[in-house]
């Protein structure tokens, strides 16, 4: 980058850490914020302090919060007897994105993955089996990413509750075919799946 | 945006007023930042602080530097007899990114624009001014954009100089088809240009 300053080099390699952004949207965003001023860069800073310093996880279920609890866990119109977990706290704002759902959340903070060094231990599973331990949670919901490290969670969970909470109803967000798909496009082992898990037509 | 804490909320209109960005893409850059720590986020706010502390603009040209002059106004390779002539410091970059060229610059900060109130005395006129009447350039390229306020502003400079310095060669960038370009897909008023200054081919 001839001729940048190397203040604004600084920012364009910060900018470029951030997802889908290469060197050139970088270099634009930061001569975007150069433009608009001391006023816009600080600015920035301020949100990004506090968002640095207020967001926190919540206490039951390690959404993302500035209390102590989440408003998901405090909203009186969810009921405790179902339980959605889920990966991480965008995956909340994704599936409440269009709808409400009358249950409340859990967030792991991650899915197993062995090879990143990611075990039961670096998870919410302690928590969860908390909530679980008191008895009012009837049903689990598993809606993690259709990924390696999502089944590897799944059937981690499974094979837990099977002897923590024997009751317990458990279920996986289902695999098949996206909504707009092409039969034609997609992958064998998300067709195998669609096929195997066929709902009938009434 | 329901659910998405306050704070983290105030980072994504901050980051949507990035050029391309919308809501969407600014909630992913603010989750990318939360989820990337405090590190992360305070190497930001550190980066964003000194661009709006150390950049200011050449005490000669008008681009951006972090001393009194720019590393282009003292690069002793280039000739003081040429300066290309831009609306912003971007501008230089792109005209030097894949090639040197031997001429020194001139950062106007903008481009005639009577509608949104930007006249003659809000640009680096008087600066460019200063500069010719040392009598050392010879040559004035004007490298603005092939706009109406690009024309504008080549036409009152060339007003100007007429009587300033009548003796100094004043010439603008061709319009004509951009490398790569399709005739069948190009604008007539850029079609016409490019017939009328047509080359010789020797």
């Amino acid at each position: 980058m001839k001729f940048v300053p190397r203040s604004l080099q600084a920012l364009v390699v910060e900018l470029a850490r951030l997802p889908g952004v290469g060197e050139r949207t970088a270099l634009r965003f930061a001569v975007a914020l150069l433009k608009g001023g001391n006023h816009r860069t600080q600015l920035l800073q301020q949100v990004l302090a506090s968002v640095s310093e207020d967001i926190g996880s919540c206490e039951c279920c390690g959404f993302w919060t500035e209390q102590n609890r989440c408003p998901v866990c405090d909203d009186p119109q969810r009921t405790a007897q179902k339980l959605c977990v889920v990966r991480d706290s965008p995956d909340v704002l994704a599936l409440e994105k269009f709808r409400s759902h009358p249950w409340k959340y859990h967030v792991l903070g991650g899915l197993l993955s062995p090879l990143s060094g990611v075990g039961p231990d670096k998870l919410g599973i302690g928590s969860l089996l908390t909530r679980i331990r008191t008895g009012e949670v009837q049903e689990l919901i598993l809606a993690f990413d259709a990924t390696i490290e999502g089944d590897a969670t799944a059937y981690y969970l499974k094979d837990l509750l099977k002897k923590e909470a024997p009751a317990l109803q458990l279920s996986r967000t289902a695999l098949g075919l996206p909504a707009g798909s092409s039969v034609e496009y997609l992958d064998p082992s998300t067709l195998e799946s669609a096929l195997l898990h066929r709902t009938p037509l009434d």
